[in-house]
């Protein structure tokens, strides 16, 4: 049963995430393999499968959520990229982004387009 | 025009977060009335009525970031009322909240869920 | 294998967190039940029960770090409880949040002292 | 040498933060004692005492980092009470806690708003 | 009226924050143009402009709270040189910095350090 | 006696941070050389000289509150630096950074994790 949370985890991780998510599990290996554990089968398996909001509602929380906790970069560009994957629109990505200067402050929002820049560049130069 | 944007502030901070919202504009009165300026003018004038999102995304994302910063109380308080006012249900409330256990810990969620638990009791009562 | 992890997790956090423990626990129920099974499942079925720390190292880790964010004073309290019921001395927990000083800054060390006072007050007058 | 460091801090901390101060050391007495002359040493006996700054800048610049931190509402009372002190104007600490909704989001600036009315309140109440 | 505020804060943006501040608004053109268009409105063509603080006061305020925050190192830059711009001595911001140690611990003190010294050598190295 | 706290202080900042730490120090001597003085006679002269806890019981402490501030990266390489020269292993750092992604979220801990996993490598290396 443990075994089907972590299928379902990676399956979920995939879709989400793509190649960025896979890196992260990876890059654990050598030194803390179970985190990696707990990310796929606790926050893909169990979290990001929970009915009540859709994987574009959940990217969008998330996005807002590290914009404006801002210290998360890197986990940032994961989920902007994840967002992507599941259908959210840059305008929508840009838009949470933009609401959290209200609530965290300018500097989080520049930090967040910031973000959002960078991973547009590198989907644009990848379709190319 | 300024003006304008007044006004507009202000209808969507009542359709937002209703009385919840005119009483921290009002708390603001007699020591620094400016900053409730700033809030209906900026906040709900200007960034609530941008494009690309709805009322109900733009709660959602506020609750995200509100809950992950963790240091808001009052404020969660507000923008819980304000989900609700713009037709998010309790479900989708509770679910951003569970999602941001992920990215800020179990203590932000837990005290994200105390928020909206306050809340709904306040509703129910009221309803009654 | 999930039940067990349930079991085991119920085991631990009965042992770290007592009664402050099952209190969260349920006031979870009527709101978002799943939030306490995964505290239960991931967290002390999990975590909790790694190899390499002690049950002192990881509650008097939980101090500092939550001494350090600074805004989860309702989770300090637990575990300022949950350090002394697995056996961590008063100085124990007081030098850890005194340490906190130096890198969170003084506001931080002493709201920490604050809670630990209030827990300290609680268990001596329990004891009478 | 030590001693007068001590000396020296216990005289800053009454001349900034009189009664609030006191309070705060005296509080630490029954638990960590060592952390309140880490305070008075520390914080009052050299921070406070250095050039570069009057003590009307070092309190208007502590009120901008507690406010934008956004966790140290005890704090943030102790030194907005500290700001009047050393003749901060009540225009002063408010500006500066405004600034603060540029760079930490309006939550903040209204907490920070927050703690202001209620020492302003208080200082009014002893003035009758 | 509202063209008037922009104009104003454009002055201001270039009086306070120059090539930095510019080049800040211009990286967003491309991808969200109208958040550079609030900071350039709001933040510096209202809250910059209020009376009650000084240019320079509001910089080492700016300062005081990037730095506590800990997590605006290319903001705290843009202001280190702001601060500059508008007088504050080095000694000013220096201390400023070193008054967060008490209130944000030693490692905000120590990153708020370390950007005031590259834009100190940068400062330097055009001056040569 | 003032110097006695400097030069207890200069002998536990080597025997903790080793080269580390006297970079840092060093890195000041330019700009702000007091903090670096505060940081020899408080931090390592006064608060890692008290009793109640072991130099690697306030490593691990130390790296529990960075990791769940997250945003103190370079910090966080000194002390996982000093953990190790004070005798701590790295199933115990690595265990101390997992067990924060219960309380501050998984990206502090897969930040901690990733300072931690350079450490080790330049440690490997060194040693080759």
């Amino acid at each position: 049963m443990e075994n089907q949370k972590y299928n379902l985890g990676l399956e979920t991780l995939t879709k989400v995430d793509g190649d960025g998510g896979h890196k992260v599990i990876d890059s654990l290996n050598s030194i803390a393999p179970d985190l990696g554990k707990y990310i796929i089968e606790f926050a893909f398996g169990e979290v990001y499968n929970r009915s009540g909001l859709t994987l574009k509602q959940r990217e969008l929380a998330t996005i807002a959520g590290l914009t404006a906790m801002g210290k998360c970069q890197p986990q940032l560009k994961v989920h902007i990229n994840g967002a992507i994957n599941v259908g959210c629109s840059r305008k929508e990505i840009i838009e949470v982004i933009i609401q959290m200067a209200v609530y965290a402050g300018f500097p989080a929002a520049l930090n967040g387009i910031s973000v959002a820049k960078e991973v547009f560049n590198e989907v644009d130069s990848m379709s190319e």
